[in-house]
């Protein structure tokens, strides 16, 4: 049996309609159950996986494991080069793992396209960075004394990503974590296997050109017991976990049990501020696209709207001539703005969420109903609220945009930041005094703040996550590399005296 | 009724007899059980204490919830100026402050003085910090947008501490929570509540020459009701607790369960690797201070010395003679090496130790007996073991020292890294392979790695803790800081146009 | 002989009516010509000072250089505790100080204390740097190989200050210069050697109460022929120097003749920007403390106005009426604003300059004549120019404002950039565009880019120094310490083999 | 007319036997002067090259002006996009570029290839960097103010390299300058015309891929009335300049006196001091990898060989049996290790030089001579001498190596800093005392420290260059990319206030 002609492209990523789900120990191989990987456009078929078994686990950490302790010991710029070979691999493959990944996940093209430029921007970045995992000297007090911060890889680095970004993610942990001198254990998200299979036999690829070890990166497709497994693992002192706050929390008290560490990216819930002064057309296009981007199942989506009075009915009428226009279909078609929700259950998940705001009495400005079709489609939705409904403290994740309304700028940033979550915030405005205002102490409390952009769409350069309920992890730039080693502070004398710190004299 | 004539210099200090133990909204006032502070040296009280009721705890949370809005927005450089004048206040009292730390905690007289020290200077570390909480600028790839990289307040900072350290670890913390902009909440250990007060007198004196609200620093004598309560209050990002690796990890999942973010120092297991061609005249003189030091009831306090076999009885018989030489008794006694150990159930856990040792047919060498006396005194005690035996992987907090042989260096790193504690360890050797081997990614696996010094003593520009049991948290120098700040990444968009980060084209 | 009643404060400070001007290996002497130290509000003698002959020099620079080879041995943080004395003997001195400063250099009071406040802020500054000199770790590409950057003292530091900042820039420097492990030769201003004693023997007592060499801290009162000593003086590999263009383009010329390096900070011709949507409130205040201040002497004193043409005439109106309000007068009475030009040569070169605009017959607006007094004080002044006018193109160093008018941002960029100096510049406007493209690459070429504040009043944390003929030195804040430090890269080999960089196989 | 058969490859690179040598405005031209390109095996033309005329440089200028104000406007990861591209071209190009480094310059084929991969991992860690020239923010201490420093281009950087390293130097200087956001000048050596020209055509053909500006990048064959006149130009604010001390200084002069920067990289004169307990075996080989490698024509190459006198004759004995098996020949030949001096003035500097050392009655261990051929080649050349010498103090570009004794450490040091120079050193020994004495304020005086490794073949991560009479100027990583930009320490006020740094009330 074949692939049905539009899936022909998929033989170019190493994929057929029968696939084995587990990287271990530089193989393919897989003993657990049958999963198929599902279209969201159509719910047909694409193809199927064979998801880890516990044993597949067992054999590809223990040779994952041995892996480590030749990895950690090569240099970190030779480690360098061979994230560098996996950016070129992905570039010669650009397209169609983008294709790949709108195919699979649900997202349109562009988007899909986007996700696999990250990874590779990830790549460049991380290059240089393997020259400049730089630890400190510092003085000591002492004479003859030499003090020292040094960071030395951690071993192994589990990376449990969501289907969302399904490699994007992987991305972010994955090309740090190796020139940090790990080695990466990766378990995608469970309604994604063809992205996790076709994203990892590149890396392999690479891995086999040079001579490594292909357990270097371990990845197994499967589902909540592989997580489990991850998550108890003693051999694992890492694990990045992508998902929601309450599987979140859960992972991270079983691996702080074991004396492990987390780095957590879990739920947000995003609010846009637009202020009475904003540039109307550039706020109403960045809401659009934070909040139907995705089809709304980004992390960083705006879910919350937040309008000045003064402005309020001007940019509602315009973001709804503008949500009047968005093109829903095919997220491989050229034009669509709004592909699927990634399964059925999610198109159900926002049927409820319908259901409930209904039942509280909120307008729904535009939207509020699935499309009948084969896929998932929902219709991009607006909700006039309050702030203080129930609903809007948690996160549907669906292109469903709650509105509220603020009189002063004071009472914008305490409805942004009433929320558990702490992931993305945004504010349009052009008064230096409001914006450095909303950057400062008392202005929004999420991990990413921006100005007149919207919530979403971050660059790599900048540490990506978020605090409170979304778990306080941070990936991509910045001093993020740091999660992924362990720090050691080191003092040597090279004296022949013992003389002690605060000037204490013992003996 | 007065202070014993030995204790008059503790109203200098601003103590009686009978104390309230809270400091709430600028005063001071108790409404809990009342506790005895007792001298560990003859299990006299030396003075009362009213310990915080729930209802202490919620006014002093309220006001520094207020207190909290006010000092976040003062400059920072502002902020640095009081701790300076901290630090100068503590000068001026340096000696009788390290006399109460010695009296009421039971450690030697230098050590005590050594400890305000170490907070005097953190305060003049924490001046020049002031100026240098460093946010980034970070280019963007979008024409007209600047990424930053900001650091804001946190708000509150909780600091729990223990007896062993009773002033320098909330030294450790305050001094950079105060600068970075929070205000703080302190629960001293429940067996030191004299220096609880006193040292926060010395803090308050200064706020309110500065006409400052009080309630920037607030603290609580009392036991685990007000631990708990610290734990669960969701208007304290960050509790910083020094303690067990059990309460540890219990105050973890209370504050992560909450989404608050933990800073843990907790149990340390710590080795001192001595290698045949080691300096043993330098070794030996640090095995003493690192195991006998502070009666062993330091978080570094050498637990585990592995001797290369070719020095091993050499080393052996030279420790031997050292501890002979030992002086024991009065900590404020001049000459006096080893004090009592804190309390009469330390001295029973000392004793508990001892029997399964001697259940389990280890060899004592030196020691092994409690002191018959008024006080929790006990002999230094040195215990030939192998490195499998249980109670080698635990913390007996008391001078009990456990001696291993090792042939080659791979072997004495992995028992070095077999215990689940990771806090300190040391090698004494004089080859650059192995001392660099040693701070290597294979080598000791601790948050402190040393080279010809003790495991203890450490400094406070560097970072302090421990990896693994020790629960990952960082303290005083380096990037510490960071941790009792929110990070945000920030991109403002100062043009008109909204172009898209990997390029993606939306619309 | 004694004192005049009103400088009775000076012996507080070790002044007398006569002094010796040379702190050479701890030992004040003087064996050069005598000078007067003259009060410029009335030109009468204060007291007088025997320079340094080249003798005095020479043996000061011997006992100098063997002072280094101690004191660079000193761990750092010990040298910031000498630094923290250092501070602390300012503040006890600090009205005095002040007073002098004013009385000497003929600044207002609040501006001479103001200037001993910024030294003291410099040394608690250092004393946390002094735990911060850190270097590097950098990964190496080869095997069993540690790279590293490391910092050490450079020796010795000269430093030439001029009259207008008679004591905060030798703070700038020394501060720094000590924590860094350098000794320091001091040449300060000749019209200022009371300042410049006053200010040694602070240190030097400091150094005495600390049994230190007192050459550790070496000055000079004198002229051109000791700063020509210290320019071609090999022992001294960094010379830091404040002043003309003119001068500061000899020393470093005679300075990298010999190899050795200079951080210069020369003129400076510094403009202010107001656009049409400026607080022109808020402006007006700034520039009056721009252009007036220090009477004009600062390096970073406001010396172009340029206004936008829509608040030309406005703004001008109301600078005049405040320009009116300055009250004239002794620099040591309360509600002074601008005191006398430093010297009567000032004054001459003001008259000149005068002379110049008027013959070229621009307009003077206010201003524009000496005042007949005993004193050197001058009108504040302010003139309509061309921007192309040669004048404006120089630092006239005294109260004398160039306004002028511009159509586009552009435009006043492009005037700001069109002098040869880059100190500083500042802008007003509330506009995120505006202010991000005045800070941008194609916005002001200075090394202060200020908004909606004036161009003087730096603060100590941040890197205060200028680009093309202001010299590119960079004092105080951020990383201006490494240029008093030499960088080292170090490989260390621990290792038996010799793999090379880049690949290479040789032999 | 074609080349010579063993040329052809040279086609390849773009070149032919009569090439125009300017690259201006975006294309190839040339008015000056005909310049033949040698080889100095056999001294037989390559090919010929036209050089710049003052004209081709004024035009080229004019366009690189126009360039810049757009390139430096592109977002720097955009601009590490660009030479990330520069990087893969060179990655076709490895071999080619390699053999014409070789057959131009004449250094060993391995020499020539390690040259150009040299550039592409400096490409590689630029690309990183486009994301990391990070600018800091500040904490003021006035409130509503925020203190940032923020790094802008300086618009044009030229770079005058030198024939030992004809394109390594540019990547250095090229690859950091251009992500910065500074257009390239580029000056190459008189005799090395052919790599200038090829290397160009590399990044052209980049440029011109991405519809950029060649004259992005502007490069010039040409002697030294190019280099005079990029070193008077007023819109170059950095010169990078590689070559002697003399001219070097000349430079330097000529620009600071415009009021523009250099960067110098000027001559070396290493030493590689043996200490007793040394690895003699490691040891001899890094002397024969730094005196013979580049027939010691590098900066770096070791000139100066100090052996502790305790293994003085031993190591002798080992250095010179390996002198005696150096394969001396065509640098393309497989196996040769020493080709010819660069070109025959070389060859006569090398004659006059060892005249020199025998009028003195040196005594020449081995070597000496000059090899009669149609090339440049001469005999690797061991000289027992004493360090006060005078010829030791110099650089004598050839492959002649000073041998001197000492006794102790101290005096190792001594005699390694006694010389002008400041490039590189080396220590041989196993002791951590030694090791850290060598590295610290008491130490080498040198720009690179090593220990265990040869003087010569740095790493890209660490920067590279030395002190004294060698510049100053450091390129490659670390923070040598701060050189390239303009640093402005800006502040907003973001209130309607004006508070005064300092306190200062003023008004």
């Amino acid at each position: 049996m074949g692939f049905a002609r539009e899936h022909e492209f998929l033989k170019e990523l190493g994929l057929g309609p029968r696939n084995p789900g587990c990287f271990v120990a530089g193989n393919w191989r897989g003993s657990g159950p049958t999963a198929s990987s599902v279209n969201p456009a159509n719910n047909k078929i694409i193809a199927e996986v064979t998801e880890a078994s516990i044993q597949d686990y067992e054999d590809g950490m223990r040779a994952c494991n041995e892996a480590a302790k030749l990895w950690m010991q090569i240099p970190a710029p030779k480690r360098g080069e061979i994230v560098r070979q996996i950016g070129e691999a992905l570039r010669t493959k650009l397209q169609h793992l983008g294709r790949l990944v709108s195919l699979e996940m649900g997202k349109i093209l562009p988007e899909g396209i986007g996700e696999v430029q990250e990874i590779i921007d990830m790549c460049d970045y991380a290059v240089g960075l393997s020259r400049q995992l730089n630890g400190s000297i510092i003085p000591s007090e002492r004479p003859n004394h030499m003090m020292m911060e040094m960071w030395n890889p951690l071993g192994i680095v589990g990376v449990i990503t969501a289907f969302n970004f399904p490699c994007a993610v992987l991305g972010w942990n994955a090309c740090i974590a190796l020139v940090c001198g790990n080695c990466v254990v990766w378990k995608g998200a469970p309604t994604t296997p063809l992205i996790t299979i076709a994203m990892t036999e590149i890396v392999a690829g690479v891995l086999a050109k040079n001579n490594l070890p292909g357990a270097i990166f371990t990845a197994f497709c499967g589902g909540a017991e592989i997580g489990q497994a991850i998550a108890e693992d003693t051999r694992i002192p890492l694990v990045s976990f992508t998902g929601s706050t309450k599987v979140g929390l859960m992972v991270q008290q079983t691996v702080n049990a074991r004396f492990g560490k987390c780095l957590l990216e879990l739920s947000g819930n995003n609010a846009i501020v637009v202020m009475d002064d904003a540039d109307i057309q550039l706020a109403a296009r960045s809401v659009l696209f934070a909040a139907v981007g995705t089809a709304g199942q980004r992390c960083t989506t705006c879910r919350r709207l937040l309008l000045h009075e003064s402005i309020y009915q001007t940019f509602l009428d315009q973001l709804i001539s503008v949500y009047k226009q968005v093109k829903i279909g095919d997220p491989l078609e050229k034009g669509t703005l709004l592909g699927p929700l990634h399964t059925r259950a999610s198109r159900e998940n926002f049927e409820k969420g319908i259901r409930t705001i209904k039942s509280q009495a909120w307008n729904i400005l535009i939207g509020g109903s699935v499309i009948e079709s084969e896929g998932n489609f929902v219709q991009p939705t607006v909700v006039e609220i309050s702030p203080n409904a129930s609903v809007v403290k948690e996160e549907l994740f669906a292109p469903v945009l709650y509105v509220m309304k603020f009189q002063t700028l004071k009472e914008a940033i305490e409805v942004n930041n009433s929320v558990p979550q702490g992931l993305s915030s945004s504010i349009f405005t052009r008064r230096p005094d409001i914006i450095f205002k909303w950057l400062g102490p008392h202005g929004s409390d999420c991990g990413i703040v921006n100005v007149n952009i919207p919530t979403n769409g971050a660059e790599i350069g900048g540490a990506f996550g978020g605090e409170k309920a979304t778990g306080g992890g941070r990936e991509a730039g910045s001093d993020s590399w740091k999660q992924y080693m362990r720090r050691s502070t080191c003092t040597i004398n090279y004296g022949s005296e013992l003389p002690l710190a605060q000037g204490i004299n013992f003996g």
